[in-house]
């Protein structure tokens, strides 16, 4: 891992801003945030006489990202630029290129964890030099000047800029799961282009699961064949994908979950579980019983035929063997396995599981290659050198970190658990107030966001994934000292703009998923369908599973529900401005407030009286919202009336246990306004109060009366 | 080819007709019109309990077919539909299926021109009965009744009908050519799906070009390698593509281009050219001069290995040899090639191309295969059992069909000229006033609309096609006499949902292009952008290469024309509601006109002072169309004001001359609503005339004053 100067930034942006000029914000217009730049308020014009050299040492790679970077500028402005037939190696005579880069060292032809990645960038008034120690430096110094290019009242340019980056940790994941819901090549493939945006620089591809074994296998056919519903990708397709992201800086590491999430291995290998068989691939998500059986002698060497034909595909030094939600029973319920433990001292199921890891290590390592697990696998007899990827429990990084392991944290970036951007932001695997020593912060290698895909297809997966991604990435590679929210917010929303632009389809699609709320014959008129999607929230995995709790792997996942978004744009806008009409200047007005609190109220009536779309099955469906909504803004509204004069006895009492029930999630989804609201309404009960209270106390009061009872068991 | 029985129905609706009752058009929500429908008025409800069995012949495409729909079904109403785990093959004890489908015979394993592609479908208010001849005729009934699904004040159901169809011609093609533009395989897979849905049978897969040789080759690997800048269809990937399209009851032609459009062949082997290499790709559209030698005899061994090869990959019955567009400078410029001609009394350069021709022949029957080219080849000497692909000049079908050839129809039907669906749906082969003898005629095998990619990308490939496409498809499938415009606009409009909602890319790439109007930061607010999007209409062939002339491989297709359609819905409404106020009865108002015209001004004022996204150079660009737009409809303004009272002495005069100018492309677009502004302005011209004289005079009168002058050579 690098190590990065001291940060001279100062993060200033307060809530509410609008979008600023480059030189007013230290991250400028890039996400994730430099380490360091400065922004020195000129202009580089950008027109297509745009030329570009790459000086130094390349394989390829620069000036294929370069190519990618013209042609997204190209397609961005509507511009042709001049091509140079030489290829970026020397400008024509007399003309000074507007681009140069310049790479001291070729990166190793497999990225590897801890590689040189920084570099820096030097935009002047008529030349932008790019320079770092390798090649994959340049690639993030790229990734950087893409997201420069912008206009102003005179045209197209660069803003001039001294920038000087590095990653703050080594290891920025994003977990894909083609096997709940099936995801082809170019799914994959367009991911890979933002990640590749986003600094992000390992893929963890899960490719086996109790839904599916997504991977040929030319050693173990039936693996495939009878596991995939013959969706699973060639070796060929896997080759691909491993090259384009490789071409990018990008490791592909697999992921093989062994011994439990192991349904479709004993699909086609009954003799390896632990229950007799036969075995059907699992339709429905969650933890389920089939598992390995680490006393079968033969499995070993299966196992090892198995990861030796894979670790030919993946050149990546790791390999991940899964560990995860073995939960052990048909392990309890085999008397042969029991007596295995007894008879070789291991304790227990977690003492078998570290014997089958043992094992595995053994294969794993004999193949040159590193082992990474899930955090259960954590155990005193772990193999040294062994990875352990936290995302359970409360101590997984502690534990793993104090017992000489490497750790990757993924608890609390589970985008599938549509937490917010936020929420996401403030997920520091080593934060300030950390307990870890030194030692063992140093054993910390990054993170990645987990994309689970029970609840996602391939329609729906890039809007699951972004652009909340991009704030893991910027998590894991800016200064911990970059946590200005509004600011990360107003970058996320450029962030975007350019994955729309360049092919990630969580805009397109949604809107044509809107479309589809039409009566089955026109195509919807989706705007104000898309106004409620814009204004309430996805829900959490819990709320998914208590609305449709017999979901398989072939229910449709084109509701309501999947048409909105963890992160509410409106909602937020809300909450700030109650935020800042009950406790922040007296400039705010509240007619804001009113103005918004009586779209909804009209939204929800048009909603729940059927007045939108009539024709549609699916809109008449949602009525149920629009009572909520309707309701809520309506408690809104009479709160914000009663704001000064103060409601009348009890009133604010009886709101805000009606908004206890008005908050419960219906269809899926959550409505963000409650909680803001539940704050004018509780304002509005203290109104006689707020005279006489020193400011922090009547807040602390509104707040208190405003939090809700907590839910009985 | 099928004839098709009598037809009973009768076309009723008129302009402006609304979405109609199921029952109140004989086509019903269907596109092609099937060949005889009753809709009987009723209703077979839909819900998750949907159940279906097929009955009879069937190896598996029937029953993929089914999913296929079921799952639109599912995407488009949310409903998780039961599953069949004996998949299809028998109802549940004392279960009445929804769905029967009845096949008596499997359909070839390659499809043929010519097969049977017959069906009836009965759906009563409690059964949909589906019964075909083939496995082929029940994938054509099942894309019908995909189509019928749809909601009513109850619920989803499907309208009870007794539908009994076949196509009007067997061959029912579309042409993709990824060799001007990289189309990549989902592109075509996407759009083949496209294919099922309107009926068409054949993708015409251009495979070889000037600007690309776009499919693997493992004899004559240099043809690739050379050819293509990586990029190509591997030869896995081309079964990949032709068992899809089999699947779905499609056949596969390959194009391979020669003589002329040669370019990529001889890149690689420029000892086959007709003039000294060395060779490039060429980056440019257009007819370029490299053309194979065809007196040099090694050709022939060369073309008879490659062509056996791709017959391999291929199992259609037929080949295309191109043949267009040899300009022949190459073969007029070589002594020996014009000795050569003399030598064996070959005449002149077309005698040489039918002496090559020949040649080929041999080769492609010998092959097995049956031989198809463009109409240049048409020659005395051109071998019988030649299939001819009109489209140039004005004779080819009269011509081909009386030197006893089988032809199929293009011209008319190239998508890539931008004509609106009207004037291709009008395009009939064999149009009641036919000039040909029913011997001819039966030698008219069908049509293909031509999607040429010189003016597409990958990303707006899929908004040329469609919808037009399925116009083309029922002018082929449909009878003749099905041609009513209106009611054809009404369903294309829902088979544009269709195919939105199942995956083409016309609508939801469109928005993102319109997204990127923004000032390469934050994304534009493309309202605005799109209002003028959706009324000026993208320009012809001729227009655009006005606009572009040095374009080339790399210019990039993002600009506002990229953004516009053939068919502009705005400027076909305003059309039908001036001809309704000039020429139509009384209770049109002029208010829709003024209302329509005002909003353009406003939309063109703000668009010409830069007030719709002033930071984006790309909106600014676009100030010129403002001013057209604004002036245009001003003049618009002045001629309804004045259509009862009259124009001033020569102002009517001066504004259609004013209107000439103004009708001009701009950007590459045109403005649909000038021709009905000169009618308005005509009109007001005329106003004194109009008590006076009878309808039919006046119209004509104020028709021929608006008539714009010839243009000058």
């Amino acid at each position: 891992m690098k190590s990065i100067a001291a940060l001279s930034i100062v993060l200033t942006l307060s809530a509410g801003a609008l979008l600023a000029e480059p030189a007013s914000t230290p991250a400028g217009n890039v996400m994730p945030a430099p380490a360091q730049a400065r922004w020195t308020g000129g202009r580089l014009a950008f027109d297509p006489s745009f030329t570009a050299v790459v000086q130094g040492a390349d394989d390829g790679r620069v000036r294929g990202a370069l190519d990618r970077m013209r042609r997204l500028w190209e397609l961005r402005t509507g511009l042709t630029l001049a091509r140079s037939e030489a290829a970026y190696a020397a400008p024509a005579a007399g003309v000074k290129p507007t681009l140069v880069i310049e790479c001291q060292a070729l990166a190793p032809v497999v990225p590897k964890v801890g590689e040189d990645e920084t570099y820096t960038l030097d935009v002047t008034a008529d030349q932008a030099v790019l320079r770092a120690p390798t090649t994959t430096g340049a690639l993030r110094g790229l990734a950087t000047l893409t997201q420069m290019l912008q206009a102003d009242a005179t045209g197209w340019m660069l803003p001039t800029a001294e920038i000087k980056d590095a990653p703050r940790f080594a290891w920025r994941g994003l977990l894909m799961d083609p096997c709940r819901h099936w995801l082809p090549v170019e799914v994959i493939k367009r991911n890979i282009d933002g990640m590749a945006l986003a600094k992000l620089n390992v893929l963890h591809f899960h490719l086996t699961e109790d839904q599916g074994f997504r991977i040929e296998s030319k050693a173990f056919p039936k693996l495939h064949e009878l596991g995939s519903d013959g969706l699973y990708y060639t070796q060929e397709q896997i080759r691909d994908i491993v090259a384009y992201a490789a071409a990018r800086g990008i490791r592909v590491m697999p992921e093989f979950d062994v011994p439990g999430h192991a349904t479709t291995w004993v699909v086609a290998y009954p003799e390896f579980a632990s229950a007799p068989g036969p075995y059907q691939i699992n339709r429905r998500p969650g933890v389920h019983d089939p598992v390995l059986d680490p006393t079968n002698e033969e499995l070993y060497p299966m196992l090892q035929k198995f990861f030796a034909e894979m670790a030919t595909l993946f050149p990546d030094e790791y390999i991940h063997i899964g560990g995860d939600e073995n939960n052990g029973k048909h392990w309890k319920a085999n008397a042969k396995i029991q007596e295995f433990i007894r008879a070789n001292n291991l304790k227990d199921n977690p003492g078998l599981h570290a014997y089958f890891n043992r094992k595995l290590q053994v294969i794993v390592s004999g193949l040159g290659k590193k082992m990474m697990g899930w955090n259960e696998i954590l155990h005193p007899n772990l193999p040294a050198g062994t990875v352990v990827h936290y995302w359970m429990g409360a101590t997984g990084l502690v534990d793993a970190t104090r017992m000489g392991f490497g750790a990757v944290l993924s608890r609390g970036f589970y985008l599938d658990h549509q937490l917010p951007a936020a929420t996401m932001y403030a997920n520091d695997p080593v934060p300030a107030n950390t307990k870890l020593t030194p030692e063992q912060q140093a054993r910390v290698l990054g993170g990645e966001a987990c994309m689970w895909a029970e609840w996602v297809t391939e329609e729906t997966v890039d809007s699951r994934i972004w652009p909340r991604a991009a704030v893991v990435a910027e998590r894991l590679w800016s200064p911990r000292e970059v946590n200005d929210v509004p600011d990360m917010y107003r970058r996320l929303a450029l962030m975007n703009a350019r994955l729309d632009e360049q092919g990630l389809r969580h805009e397109m699609n949604r809107d044509m998923m809107l479309r589809r709320f039409g009566d089955g014959v026109s195509m919807a008129d989706a705007r104000r369908v898309r106004e409620a999607a814009d204004l309430f929230e996805a829900g959490t995995l819990g709320v998914r599973f208590k609305q449709n709790p017999t979901v398989t792997q072939a229910t449709p996942l084109t509701g309501f529900a999947d048409c909105t978004r963890a992160d509410s744009a409106a909602g937020r806008r809300f909450a700030a401005d109650v935020e800042a009409v009950l406790f922040g200047d007296a400039a705010t007005t509240r007619a804001a407030l009113t103005e918004a609190l009586g779209g909804w109220r009209q939204l929800g009536q048009d909603l729940a009286a059927g007045r939108i779309a009539p024709a549609s099955p699916r809109v008449r469906e949602l009525a149920t919202l629009g009572e909520q909504l309707d309701a809520v803004a309506a408690i809104g509204l009479e709160a914000v009336a009663a704001l000064d004069k103060g409601a009348a006895a009890g009133w604010s009492e009886a709101q805000l246990a009606a908004l206890v029930k008005l908050g419960d999630p219906r269809l899926g989804v959550t409505l963000p306004i409650v909680k803001p609201v539940r704050l004018l309404v509780a304002a509005a009960g203290q109104a006689a109060a707020r005279p006489t209270l020193p400011a922090a106390d009547w807040r602390r009061q509104v707040e208190k009366a405003a939090t809700p009872p907590a839910p009985k068991k």
